[in-house]
């Protein structure tokens, strides 16, 4: 059995990027378990672009991380010992568990999650969980999407852009993802049926889209803000509507930047723009996971996992995503 | 009868103001009636901050006005003279009349008015007609005021913020107003029962928000965009609804200036932003009318004109609006 639990404290506040300076790193002796406790060994970490803003002094739609407790993470983890009777050893376990190797739990906070033969244990965060619930719920819950229309999505080949983007088609949408590498732009059109790419590092996002969408784009998933948002606005049709699910590029600047210039178009075009936070739907999550089960049974849905080995490198692969460095879902493999 | 037809016409573009050197003042002969036509005389000119847009090389959401022909704009005219049955010498008639003082009809494009007994002329500006149904539509269903909820409303002592913060009451909401000067912010709080006013001239919007809505703002009608469209984002409170009516900051230049920092917030908040044009929601007038005629005969209802006598003025006029010179719906008297 273990005895140390090793964790990764949060020691500061960042100003922009949230580096291992903001972190100390804990060897701490795990207690005895008590009666009505089991202790859970965490497998996968997910490392999402809302954690950057959660370490930050002030509450986003979870109140700030206190310094000196350990960081804040999304995780899957397997019962390890118990004295808890709903939770014996050997269960699987997902919860808000933080950047730590091990957790001990009362057994509330947490989703018991029962292994679905053929799937590997990441296809938790691959494709089910928070990421599939965020794709599922802030693409049709606040787009409503209609055959024939045109599906925009930034951060395409990321977990969640990745799977909206399928979702779309699935939904006989037109769909054109935007990505930062030739590599990304391929896999999202080639192994992901996109209907076109757009690699916003080498091409000039606006013309693009005004070129790839004549008639407009009807509805945008936006995971990142800032100038590719500007660029959407600019080329959006007659009652558009933005799902407005990240801002990944505003998420290391002290201050917000100025927001977009096309901002008119929204009543021109009697467009919208509605932002969403995936844990509002915690109660209807069993229905985006049969929905995206089904899909993927079928074959019409795949995903892909970013497997970062050990948990000592959590600080720095989490900067993957604000570099552009993943594709597919961004998880640390810790034990 | 009258011979002459005094028009301005749109002689250039506008890169900022729209003033005076755009147009060509022209005094043109009036046709002979043909058979099955009516000519019209124009009462009152509605001089809007949409039509600086209008004046624009690019469409908006109408077709640019060509050079040379007669300005766009809403009027309110009677027939003088007619050779169509169905619109006799007397009738009360509005449409796209433009910026003249004669309008020869064939009677399509045009609503018939029914003097309200009690009910001066100008009520169909200042109360009725694109007025109203943008106050009533772009509040009600646009963002679904429920009692107890704070709206916010800018350009509060305008023809529509004046209305929209006297329906916000009706509908049980509080309601607090942005304007321009302490005899506007007198005007909305101690005339039209806004429970507060802010000058933002003069006081700071987002500090006055943030003492005045400790709970947030649940709903805000924009009519100006720009920095107070931030710092009311920087206040929102959960599930905050921003009914997207005007932009009257961003009119006059040639670039959109940078959208809003806080836009960030919808995402946190889970708020959104919606556009819209009253013109789409022309087949449902009747229902605003009705609404607002039974509350203004409540007592329920006011409403005040800024009329600049004499269609010579209608450009340096139509600045009135961009200078905050205005309280209440601004009108050109045209005879």
């Amino acid at each position: 059995m273990p005895t140390i639990n090793r964790q990764w404290l949060l020691a500061a506040r960042p100003t922009t990027r949230l580096t291992r300076e903001h972190f100390t790193f804990a060897e701490t002796p795990l207690p005895d378990l008590a009666d009505g406790r089991a202790l859970v060994a965490v497998r996968y970490l997910s490392l999402d672009p809302t954690n950057r803003g959660w370490a930050n002094a002030t509450a986003t739609y979870l109140p700030p991380i206190p310094l000196g407790e350990v960081m804040r993470g999304i995780a899957l983890g397997v019962v390890e010992q118990s004295r808890l009777a709903t939770l014996p050893v050997g269960t699987l376990v997902q919860g808000m568990f933080g950047w730590q190797s091990h957790v001990v739990t009362d057994g509330r906070h947490l989703t018991r999650i029962d292994p679905v033969p053929g799937l590997p244990l990441d296809a938790c965060f691959g494709l089910f969980g928070h990421i599939g619930a965020t794709a599922y719920f802030g693409l049709i819950d606040i787009t409503h999407p209609k055959p024939g229309e045109t599906l925009v999505v930034s951060a395409a080949a990321g977990a969640v852009g990745s799977l909206v983007g399928q979702i779309g088609k699935i939904l006989g949408c037109r769909v054109i993802g935007i990505a930062g590498t030739d590599d990304k732009c391929a896999w999202i059109t080639r192994d992901l049926g996109f209907d076109e790419a757009i690699n916003y590092r080498t091409e000039k996002v606006a013309h693009r889209l005004r070129d790839l969408c004549p008639d407009g784009v009807d509805i945008y998933f936006d995971n990142v803000g800032g100038e590719i948002l500007d660029a959407v606005l600019g080329q959006i049709a007659l009652r558009a509507r933005i799902s407005l699910c990240g801002l990944i590029s505003h998420y290391n600047d002290a201050v917000p930047p100025p927001g977009p210039r096309y901002l008119g178009n929204l009543l021109i075009k009697r467009a919208r723009i509605e932002g969403f936070i995936v844990l509002d739907y915690a109660s209807r999550f069993p229905e985006a996971m049969q929905a995206l089960g089904k899909w993927y049974m079928e074959g019409r849905l795949k995903y892909r996992v970013d497997v970062v080995e050990g948990l000592e490198h959590a600080p720095d692969a989490l900067n993957r995503l604000f570099d552009g460095a993943n594709t597919g879902k961004l998880l640390v493999k810790v034990s």
